[in-house]
């Protein structure tokens, strides 16, 4: 009746360029879950699904008659809209990061060293603020642990950041990213992000705790 | 078929004193559910449990006949195992505070500032570096925001600490907690903890994302 995975793997999802023709689907698109029943498929070592962005010009021959809206947009799996939440934050696109939060009271937002932003009038406006910042960011994500069952899915990532302009990686993030099964789909209800200690620091006693 | 709730409630868990009187059930235990269907009771406002340390002396007058083993810990429902990991934490009791961790592959630790332990080898050997550091700490838990389905719970929560020997109050820790329900009851498959920003930082945009 409940169906349980735990993936651990450490292929990074690239994330080359932002352009649309690299970010179209490499595989065909799955099945999209509605309701609150189990998923209709978890593969035990699920692909990395490239998202097309709806609010983006497509280079599809046959263009749909008119734009997706954001609430139309469905996140067959916790994994699509995890792609989409790191494309929309690496395009500076408010519309499309918040088309990927839930709409719900309990969403929980923590930037590294941030406060908690909580509901989505709180995110939004945490977003809007770092997105219009006009540093334009390049996501390597790595280090994947994925914990899921029918409702509600776990992933946990190191993101490798790295900034236009800059020449060197940013301090890399530990990032635990929630999401659950709505009738629209998957949909983000927690981002908790925190900075990883440089590899030097690896051995000093953690100073808070 | 699948129980959904989301429970905020702002009110204090109230930790007044680690000594095992003030630690006893003030309410009777509930029934403990045992295996992986729906949890036997998920109250809109559970009412938070006080967890009695099976390592610490009872003063219960009918005492068992042998002292209990960790493994046989069994934590009912996500907030009794929370309740007994601070309380662990409160005590430096290595061995109460991994009888709450689950013993699988993925689970992660991240303490404030700190690097990312996966798995309970790296995970034990964080906590027995901060346990044996002397420090008695004493939590009072705040803003907790509940999210749980039939296998997994998602705890945010705010620690307020207070370090004997220090007169003023430690940096408060946001913190996400994740419980996964076992054959043995619920246990802690994640904690991911940072550092709150204070007050007056508030209004500064964050510097890493």
């Amino acid at each position: 009746m409940f169906l349980w995975i735990s993936i651990n793997h450490v292929d990074d999802i690239q994330r080359r360029d932002a352009n649309a023709q690299d970010l179209r689907h490499a595989h065909p698109p799955p099945r999209r879950a509605r309701g609150h029943g189990p998923p209709s498929a978890c593969a035990p070592h699920p692909v990395p699904l490239r998202f097309q962005n709806p609010h983006r010009p497509s280079a599809d021959p046959a263009p749909s008659p008119e734009p997706a809206q954001v609430s139309d947009i469905e996140f067959a799996t916790p994994q699509e809209a995890e792609q989409a939440f790191y494309q929309a934050f690496e395009r500076a696109d408010l519309p499309a990061m918040m088309s990927v939060w839930a709409d719900l009271p309990n969403t929980v937002c923590i930037h590294p060293l941030g406060p908690r932003h909580q509901g989505r009038t709180q995110i939004e406006a945490s977003w809007r603020e770092i997105l219009s910042a006009g540093l334009r960011l390049r996501f390597t994500i790595t280090e994947t642990q994925y914990t899921q069952d029918a409702l509600l899915a776990v992933h946990v990532v190191q993101e490798n950041i790295q900034a236009t302009g800059e020449s060197g990686r940013r301090t890399p993030i530990l990032s635990t990213n929630i999401y659950q099964l709505m009738d629209s789909g998957w949909r983000m209800i927690l981002h908790h992000a925190s900075p990883a200690p440089r590899a030097a620091e690896h051995g000093r006693s953690p100073s808070l705790h």
